[in-house]
């Protein structure tokens, strides 16, 4: 099992999240490549403190929006969509090489990756930029998502996350935050569903309905208070109960 | 001889100078990263187009000042100027791969360019940036700048070259826009101007002196009108005269 | 009758449309704010020429996405893009107010301007920051759009624009651009919609209807080639027909 | 006297300092405009909150440099730098309207602040800004600066501040934050320094030397740890030694 979290969401002056923290629980980090959040020199930073500890760097790309933080949709015309992909991708991966590893796998941010979830042309125009720069990367996204089953058909290998600290709608997607029930903030609960998730392929939905899920990794968030804690928490959770936590795109396996 | 010109300094909906025109012109394009000018749908035109001709590409890398163009000074603190740079060469560099070719050298624009002349923290700060990207890449730059001296410091290949249609000073240097004496407007001038830089290796400065100077490359601008008939005019001159013009770093060279 | 044009829609070094020449021709300037076109010095330079003339100058405020122009729908927040708006609205006035003049109106841009058709939540939003800032101002947009019956239910002013060069579908709305019949592109078929819009009250649909519409002005584009041309012919055959030219909201009568 | 703090200095998703807290300590806010930090959403609530408070609101200009937090000395066109200046104040003082006061002075910030202590061509472009918008508001800086000469000579109030917690110089400038002893982290020093200045007009400079000074403002920061309550202390000891605490340029005064 996997335990990926959103890393280097900073910008200039400004920081989110403790990223020295995650990168000592988790075992891949979504980069910010700066499109929507990250600067050049917090990816460095960040990629070089991955490299050092073995965790896996993850493209975290977004929508080219800092004042909104990636979180609102844009009607981006597919193509500039695959444009702007690729470049944070390069960018990205950039300070990667210079930190002796390589972006070992994709996953869209914010509005970027809630859209690609039912927007084929967006799914498609992400999934697109992947093939393009590397065809070995892995996407990484919500079961059943457009984003997969489009990077799939491209011929990108896919990746399954689970949010513990989210609720399902009876299909099987995130309820939206605007609505009840989107949210799981008991930390009992989030590990007992994170448990559930990992280890027994299974969630249970808003209605009460248990659906089967399955997942190769589960999604930690840093940018909120108590978070770092819960996160080390799942950490040792899963590990009692048995789970090797591993990159599913190990950076070692790729480097030169 | 090589002959390098500026490319894809649009951004989005705006335009700049005629990317398609000169690229049957020039050798080598320095096509903006992003930071100054330059969109990713831009820079994969660019790419592609440049491939497609067997023209070499360059980084050319800037300030993150998009409303100055790259041309306004800025006071980057030594180590974000490298991380920005390298952003930059890495982003292009993706879109040079997705086209079959490779960055093949790095050339600053603007204020950057100017201030590496003499500025040995920003110039060392550049060199730094490719050094760590790639050691083979050559960086062009003024004959007898910081730049091209920080660049052969940390090891990398120097590549001097010279401007038809600028005034020199008696020490080598440009004559500054804000003097007189700046530009050589009159197109036979510059193509006379080009001729004894790149055949007779001298350019005679704003006090009369002839000066000796070792170029390997003409940057030709594309942004003004009647630029395009004037590079077409000295590419033509230059090859009556004898050059073989090619770029000083090909692409397919470094192709894999 | 009032002929309104966007001007002012370069950024630093880049440049769109000849805001000089149409200043010449049209009533109203609907001016970019910086936010999807337009930097300070350029809104400088166009109010200037604008109070100079007597040419109103309007506030064409746009979403916050410099690299799509303004042309992607984005999905705010209202309360935010009611800021944005009056960010930009009152940044405009403050240009307005040294050049002798004050904005007395306001267009949308772009993917505002389509959204705010049917967008109750955007429309109302941009609604509310032009109350806000000042009660007096008129808001223009097109017949029966979202946006004005916004506008008038907050108790602004609304003025209804017409466009002799697009299509228009039989509900009276703009044919999309993505669709056949968008753009009218024969001069003097442009004139005679014109024509028959400012005098007649009516417009052709694509399906060959005649459709009644009232307006106060008539959008004129800038940025196309001939179209200084083209918009010179319209106000000369708006004259000769006996239309008295004039902006909606005259800038010297509010002022101080 | 009057205490003075930068306020509003986060920029969408990201946050700076405790605006609340000080909201209720300093008798003004240097609020900031968009270039460097400060979103217009941001903006709106610092500027309401100061008018509900009775906390006179600054407009804190500064470089538009996001990813640089306006901390890096940018070489503009003076013309462009009045510009940028007069577009953030107008845009500020919008926010202020809709919350029923004003802008009532204006105050650079970071490396404009640095750069118009001795740059005589930003100095008088930051004072032509102010002139140009409203020549009855006053620019804060520090005594002996260029910026504040330069705003006398083209009739603008000036009001001095001081540093409790920086160094200074025997010349009565700060001691650069990149030389020993250019901060004060003591809080009993900061405090004693703070009445020293206030109250006995003098300051002791890192040579040991004792330097009259005149001020009107006191600067207190907010952005670093315990920073909240020191500038609570200092309000309490100025007030206990006899100062009574009050804008320099109240918003009611000129509110219309």
């Amino acid at each position: 099992m996997d335990l990926n979290s959103d890393l280097g969401e900073g910008f200039g002056r400004w920081t989110l999240g403790d990223d020295d923290a995650l990168l000592a629980i988790v075992t891949s980090a979504n980069v910010a490549c700066g499109f929507h959040a990250g600067d050049p020199t917090t990816m460095r930073r960040v990629c070089a403190g991955a490299a050092a500890q073995g965790v896996a760097v993850g493209a975290q790309v977004g929508y080219r929006d800092l004042a909104g933080f990636g979180r609102r949709r844009i009607d981006y015309d597919p193509a500039e969509l695959t444009d702007d992909v690729l470049y944070q991708l390069a960018a990205l991966d950039g300070f990667c090489r210079v930190a002796g590893t390589r972006v070992t796998y994709v996953k869209p941010h914010g509005a970027l990756y809630n859209t690609a979830v039912r927007d084929e042309a967006q799914a498609a125009a992400v999934a697109r930029a992947v093939a393009e720069y590397d065809p070995t990367l892995p996407v990484l996204g919500l079961p059943g998502s457009a984003l997969l089953r489009c990077a799939g058909e491209v011929g990108l290998r896919t990746v399954a996350e689970g949010f513990a600290d989210r609720g399902y709608a009876p299909d099987g997607t995130l309820v939206s935050r605007r609505e009840p029930g989107a949210l799981v903030t008991d930390p009992d609960e989030v590990v007992a569903r994170a448990l559930r998730m990992a280890v027994g392929g299974e969630v249970v939905a808003v209605n009460g309905a248990s659906l089967p899920i399955a997942i190769d990794s589960l999604c930690v968030h840093g940018d909120t208070p108590g978070a770092v804690a819960l996160a080390s928490r799942l950490r040792t959770a899963l590990t009692e109960a048995g789970l090797a936590l591993a990159p599913f795109a190990p950076g070692d396996l790729i480097r030169p």
